[in-house]
């Protein structure tokens, strides 16, 4: 019934509860799972406002994405212990909601499942954030939540 | 992987995709599947703006009860039809989201699956209504948007 899960992943402990469905889900129907994490760029405006001046704000772009990559790799790590055959890890840079929205859009995932509350609901949310609300009202496709 | 589904059900087109993945999950997991319909009651408040005076409120909760039950009977045949074994159907009356995540509660349900817009969508949500958003938030276990 699904072939190809989209499993946005930053992280907390939400997420690892959704990611241990994925596997399930996966394992249940032969479904291919992809793990997506999303950093938001460190943008102009945020610098503009910091009190601390960066020289390169590409170096913490850098630095997200090196963080984003091995958060992604510990979940393909995660779902290929949990017996999942057919796992992809991705990491997108941009506005989380839209950017797994529109990476589902993309690649033909035919089912999204998401935690309820991401690093975003303790005031963390750098990487997913609170996102699963935004992503079940965008999404063309169903969502779980997890 | 889930026992128990809770299929909302408004007999809207939306609802309709849920119950089709409802069906084809709870043959997948082995689940029961609970249609469930939640109606409004006729307030008193209602009633004393309406430029009509209803005699006798209770015939109008009677007769949405009924239509409920219609639709309920409805989507268990559809179940049914689509090959699931186990198949119960309630009616309930309340504000939807919170009776359907009561429901989900109080009878061991480990899966909700809801349209990711009812009747509510187009003005018309006197049953289920526009309730996705409202059940995802509450809800204590997943949540399929479909």
């Amino acid at each position: 019934m699904f072939t190809h899960i989209l499993a946005p992943y930053d992280g907390s402990k939400n997420a690892d509860r959704a990611l241990e469905k994925a596997a399930e889900m996966a394992k249940l129907t032969g479904a291919r799972v992809t793990v997506l994490t999303v950093f938001r760029h460190h943008s102009m405006l945020e610098a503009s406002l910091s009190m601390v001046r960066v020289s390169d704000p590409g170096r913490i772009d850098d630095a997200m994405r090196e963080h984003a990559a091995g958060i992604v790799t510990h979940a393909k790590n995660m779902l290929i212990e949990a017996g999942v055959e057919d796992v992809r890890g991705f990491v997108r840079s941009g506005r989380p909601a839209r950017a797994i929205n529109e990476f589902a859009a993309r690649h033909g995932v035919d089912l999204i499942i998401v935690g309820s509350r991401g690093l975003g609901a303790s005031g963390d949310g750098y990487l997913l954030g609170s996102v699963s609300h935004k992503v079940t009202g965008l999404s063309k496709c169903p969502v779980l939540v997890v």
